[in-house]
This record gives structure tokens, sequence and C-alpha cells, in this order.
């Protein structure tokens, strides 16, 4: 549609972020209560929209025909699909106002009154891949927390996407304040590596995805990033099993079969040796049962030989699928050994009866969650009670695990004197 | 004294990380209790090998004969300056532990017990120049909170703080753990991009230094990073100014008198144009007294026709330095324009005795912190009760405006059940 040559990517991408590095001071601006209205016109916006979302969400269908079954149903939208996103943006504009809170706060000695006050970062750069309902969720949560946003979405959903902001950008435009939802679309991956530059316009990158995606990101970025990385997570059965038997192998089943696709699945299964003659054979029947291909170790496949042997790649796969890699191990320490050298520290468990064995296993993971006799699926900022998350964080630093709305703000020191000089 | 050729740059920084990414563990595991002893020890150590330090430190300052009368201050250590670092290793031994807290813990509705605890990052990477001192201030620091670090000092010190470093880790090798305090001292600049690529070994870099280090760490680091950037600060004085008049001229002195070589003093002062017949003069006169230069917009100089003329260069210079730039501005939101194009985002100072100009400012203004009629002096850890600081992080991410010991920690989620799983 556009005359003339196409526009430079690094030049798009720089006018997307600077329309948002300007449209920030006036979203930091609103009230909560502003804040909360703009978010219920843009589920309302999404609501009307419907029709047209659903036509595009055709195209890119049409553009899919090639991949994975697994892909083509999380690109797929209809109506309820649509409606079930604008319910999501209503229920993060109801949440409690992230901004605003006084974080600490006292009287120095000398009778300055200081506060630390939560306040929003500026620009929000999200990168994520497929799943059209991220571009509402994330646009939804960064506003929320009073930040202006850029979305960078996968080509596979372009027009699903394009769609989506233009619904959502509307009560901004009548707002003037349009710039506050940047949306990056051109095909080609470069885009991102130059909106990684922007340290000047962005104030911290959000990417969601895969290995390939992170690599890339830590390569490239001079902006901050809290990465979303991949969960390469284990379950972990402890010696002191009494009485657990039964309990193990429900949240073994439920770690890897419950939703195999998700980073908080369970993808190995790590069985001490004083237990291996009674557990691996109930566990892996119970997996086989429920349709999981067993990969083992040595150890494992002399006690379930239907297993397929493992190789260390298994050690290191987050499958997303109906796999296991199990092993066997000789102690609690050397799980853990083993959970250090080929984990991504996303969520392990530790099924036990012992007290000690619990608080060990506490100790020496360094992960962003440690699960006591329930399942990796709990790794959720939904279950843990944060409300909406923008994703599950990978790094240890500003917001590790589960990230909601308040991980997308800052704090500003704000310190109020009668004159008072330093000494 | 080494046989062979030179251990290459990449492998001796990467011998460094790795011994101190091996020890993290083993200081991670160390109680409060313990950690405070480690700490009182290194004061020891450092005490009882004061002459071999000074010794040290007097090659140093041999070398840096060429260097101006500041840096050969900086550089320099007599036995007093080494009982003060003692003291503040001490000090730093008996605050509070900044592990183990609980920083949030609920019952979820399914019963699982979620506890949010502070556990440490791992491995600290400090990167500084010239003042030997920081080399005990950041291994106590990083110590404390239950990290291994690598430290990486200037040229200039090389001796001081090989041989302090040489001190502080006596009592880490009686325990074992000597590779938990980790020093690079090899000359060449290229260490630095080498360690800041090591992400699978260092968990934080924390830069402190000039914007040449600031734009090579941003440009090379895979590490994340906290930056301890420069401080332009400014000094608003604002039209309502009934009765503050004598506090304005106190506070803009001491903001630019009392330490100008520290990144919390003034370096630019806009002045209302309001008040600006009345408080040009008395303040350009009062700096001038106190050997202060000034450098004024033309509005400045119709008042003040002694101060030389500023150029934008002005407005962008941190000058460490009796030197001041000075601009005339219309409103309350010219103030806040000019500081947001040409700040660098570490503290601001409104000076009113207006209560909506107060908010106004505060609204406006994005940097670490905002004084509302004190000095910008006052942004400093020791000053705002966080207890001694390892600098002032001028990031938004994780930590902002002064950090202590708490910021170089991160928080692992555990949840407690008893068989919970995900429906």
């Amino acid at each position: 549609m556009s005359s003339g040559p196409p526009e430079d990517i690094k030049a798009s991408c720089e006018r997307v972020a600077r329309a948002a590095a300007e449209a920030a001071p006036a979203i930091r601006a609103l009230t909560g209560g502003e804040r909360r209205s703009l978010l219920r016109d843009m589920a309302s916006a999404l609501r009307e929209r419907t029709r047209l979302i659903l036509d595009a969400n055709a195209h890119d269908r049409v553009a899919a025909a090639g991949l994975s079954e697994a892909m083509r149903d999380r690109l797929s939208l209809d109506e309820e699909r649509i409606a079930a996103m604008a319910r999501a943006i209503e229920h993060i504009a109801d949440q409690p106002d992230p901004l605003g809170g006084v974080v600490e706060g006292r009287i120095l000695p000398n009778g300055i009154r200081l506060e630390r006050r939560r306040v929003p970062l500026g620009v929000v750069l999200v990168i994520y891949e497929s799943r059209p309902n991220v571009t509402s969720d994330a646009a939804a949560l960064c506003l929320k927390s009073g930040n202006a946003v850029v979305l960078r979405g996968g080509r596979e959903a372009a027009h699903s996407n394009r769609a989506i902001v233009d619904a959502l950008r509307a009560p901004l435009n009548w707002r003037n304040m349009g710039g506050a939802l940047g949306f990056v679309d051109t095909p080609d991956r470069g885009a991102i590596d130059e909106l990684l530059r922007m340290d000047k316009l962005i104030d911290l990158a959000i990417p969601r995805g895969g290995p390939a995606l992170m690599s890339a990101v830590t390569a490239a970025a001079r902006v901050p990033v809290v990465k979303h990385d991949a969960g390469n997570c284990h379950v972990y059965v402890d010696q002191h099993l009494e009485g657990l038997e039964e309990t193990a192998e429900r949240i073994v089943i439920n770690a890897k079969v419950q939703r195999p696709g998700v980073c908080n699945a369970a993808e190995t299964l790590l069985v001490h040796r004083g237990v291996a003659e009674r557990m691996i054979p109930r566990l892996t029947d119970a997996l086989a049962r429920s349709g999981v291909e067993v990969r083992g170790c040595e150890r494992t496949r002399e006690l379930a030989p239907r297993a397929r042997p493992a190789t260390e790649e298994d050690w290191a796969t987050e499958y997303l699928a109906l796999t296991i890699a199990v092993r066997v191990v000789d102690s609690l320490e050397e799980a853990c050994a083993h959970i250090a050298r080929w984990g991504s520290r996303h969520t392990e468990a530790i099924l036990t009866a012992s007290l000690l064995s619990a608080q060990r296993f506490t100790e020496l993971i360094d992960s962003a969650s440690v699960m006591i006799n329930c399942s990796t699926r709990f790794a959720d900022g939904g279950e843990y009670g944060l409300g909406a998350e923008i994703g599950i964080s990978t790094s240890k630093l500003h917001a590790r695990g589960p990230m909601g709305a308040a991980d997308l703000t800052t704090t500003q020191w704000v310190l109020t004197g009668s004159g008072q000089i330093r000494g």
C-alpha cells in the first residue's frame, strides 16, 4: 500500500521506539483510575473488532498450513478466544494499582523525610512468538503499570497481531497517546537487533522464546534484559518416601502430563537408588500408561526394560512433549549436581517425607522456584497470587520466577527536607 | 616470576571467574554468623598487613607521578586510611544479615505454603577505578551478602589492590574458599570485555566509572549489568521561593562545593525567571566567593556579567570540579525538560515554598532521587540508612540509587505442599 521505497528497518524501529519514549510521560502521568478506564476501553475495542481480527487470523492460518499442529493451534483464534483475551484485559484492569506504593519510608536523623516510591520503568519492549493473546496481555500489563510498550511478535501471527494492536490502540488514539503502544511488524529478524540497541529509548526488554532467541538477545542487547527462557525442570524422588509413593506417582504424572508444552512441565525425573527398585517400575509404568515416552539411564533400564536409552542430550533437552528422561542417582547431592549441570534454573521439585532432605534440597538448588511435595506446574503468577503474569523470568536480576505488573516498575527515592545540607 | 609464556588473557579471566563460581555454593552455605566472623577476620588481616600494603602503595605512587593531584590523592594510602578500611569491613560485618529474609509469604488457596526468600546472586563482578578502598568495601559487601566476587580494579592502583586482596583472601584460604575472592590484574583492558562475556559464570556486573567505561561495558556485556554511572545533577530554584532565599543559597553552595568530585554534587543550576533578578546575582556571587567558576546562559550573564558563556557542552558535562553551569528557565516544565534532555537521571533537587511545584517536579522527574529543599549531596546509602553502599545505581532495573548489601541478592520461591497437583 505504501508508495516510494520501503522504510529502512532501523529507521522504522527507531520511529516506533521514539514514539513510545515520547508517549511514556503521558502514560506515567495517568492516575490509577485513568489507567483502569483505558484498559477497560481496550477490552471493549477488542470485542467490537472481533470480526476484523478473525479475518486477519484466517490469513495467518492459510500461511501456516505447513507448520506443526501444535503451532497451528497456538496461532488459531475464534470468538471464544478473543472474548477470553478481552476478559484477561479487564482482569488486569481491575488488579490493584502497582504504582505509587511507598516501598519504604522513614524520617532520617537530620529530619529529612525519605520515601521510596514505586514508579513506571518507562518503555518496555516485549519480544515473543506465535500466540496472539500475548499481544493483548503484554500491552495491558505494561500500560497497567504506567509504561509505554513496544511489541515485536512472531511472523506467523503478523496479521492477527496487527489487527489486535489496531483495536487496542483505538482508545489510546482517543486520548492522543497512540505512540504508547508500539508495534514492529517488519518480518526481518534484524529488527530485533535494532530494537535491542536502543538503550536511550527502551528501558527493559523481555524476550519470551526458545534458546535461539535468547542467545541472539544476549549477544545483541544494550538494553537491560529480563529473560523468559526455557524450563528444563526436574522432579527428584528422595530415598525417604515412606507413605508418599502414591503422592509421588500423582505429582510426577501431573508435572509431566497435565500440559506438556509449557515451561514449568517436568522434563527429567531423578530417583534415589534407595527407592529405585520400588519406584522406577511404578513411575515408568504410570508414565507409559499416560502416553509418555521414557528415556532412561542404564540403571533405570535395568528396572524398566522398555525404556529407550537416554544420552547426555536428553539431560539437556526441554522436550515440551510427552517424553521424559529418567536417571537413578546415588544421593540427594548427586541429584542437585545433575540439576546444576543440566538444568535451566527455572523450577525443581523434591518428593520426600524427610524434613532434612527438603531443607538440604532447598539450600543446594539455585533455581527460581523450589517445590516440596507439589507439582512443578504450580510455577505460575496466577497460582502464586501475583495476578496476571507477563511471563516467568529465568533471570536473577530485578524479577525472578513469575513476573507480574509490579515487576514492570522501578522505584524512585523522594527526600523532603526543610533546608538540610550535608556537613 | 612466571616461567613459560604469559597466560592468555581470556584463559586467566576464565580461571578466576570459574574459581569464583565453584566457590559460590560454599559461600552461599555459610550462616550469617559465619559470614560475620569471616569479615571480622578479613579486617584483622588487613590491619596485620598494613606495612606490606603501604609498600605496595608506594610502588603505585611512584608510577602515578604524572597524574593529577586529585588522582594521586585518591590513590594514596597511609596507616589511617588502612585502619579506616578495616573499620569499614567491621561495620559491614555487623550490619543485619541481608539473606534469609522472607520477602513475602502466604498460604495459597490449595493449601501450599508459599515463601519468597532472599538468597545470594552467586558471583558478582565489580569493575572500578583508582581508589583502593573500593577493593575492600566491594569484597566485604559481596561476601556479606553470600556472594563470591571477582574484582577488576584500576591499573594505577594495581600493586595496592593486589596487596589488599592478598590480605583479605587469607581468612578465605583458611576456610578453603580462596576462590570466592577473585582478582583480575592483567593490565590489558581486553580483560574487562572477556569477563563481561562470561554469563555462565558471572551473575551480575557492577561497573563504577566514567562514560567511556560505561559505554564499553554496555556494548560488550552478556552478563547483566547494574551501572554506577555519572551524576549530572541539577538544582532547580522555583519561582515560589518566599522566605527560602537564604536556604536556597545554603543548599546551592553545599550541593556544589562541599565535595565537588563526587557523583551527587550539583553540576547545573536552573533558576526560574520569576526569581532570576533576585537570585542569580546572589547565588553567583556566593558561588564565586566559594571559588566556583560560573558559566551562564545569556539571561544569566545579563544578571551576572562576570559569568563566562555556557555552551550546550556545559549542559552535558559532569564537571566533578568547582565549576557550575547556570540557566534561567521560563517555567518548572522547562526546567524538567532541560533535565530530561541533559541529565543522567541520578539526583535532582527543587528549592520551593510551593507544595504544587514540589509535587509537579517529583511527577515529571525520572531520576533515581528527587530532593525537595535539601542538598543533592544526601544521595548516599549511608545517609538513606542502607548501611554501607557498593555505589549509586543509575540503572532502573534491580537496584536504583544507593545500592546496599540487600541489592546484591535475589529471591527464590519455595512452595511446600502435601501432594498438590494442578487441575
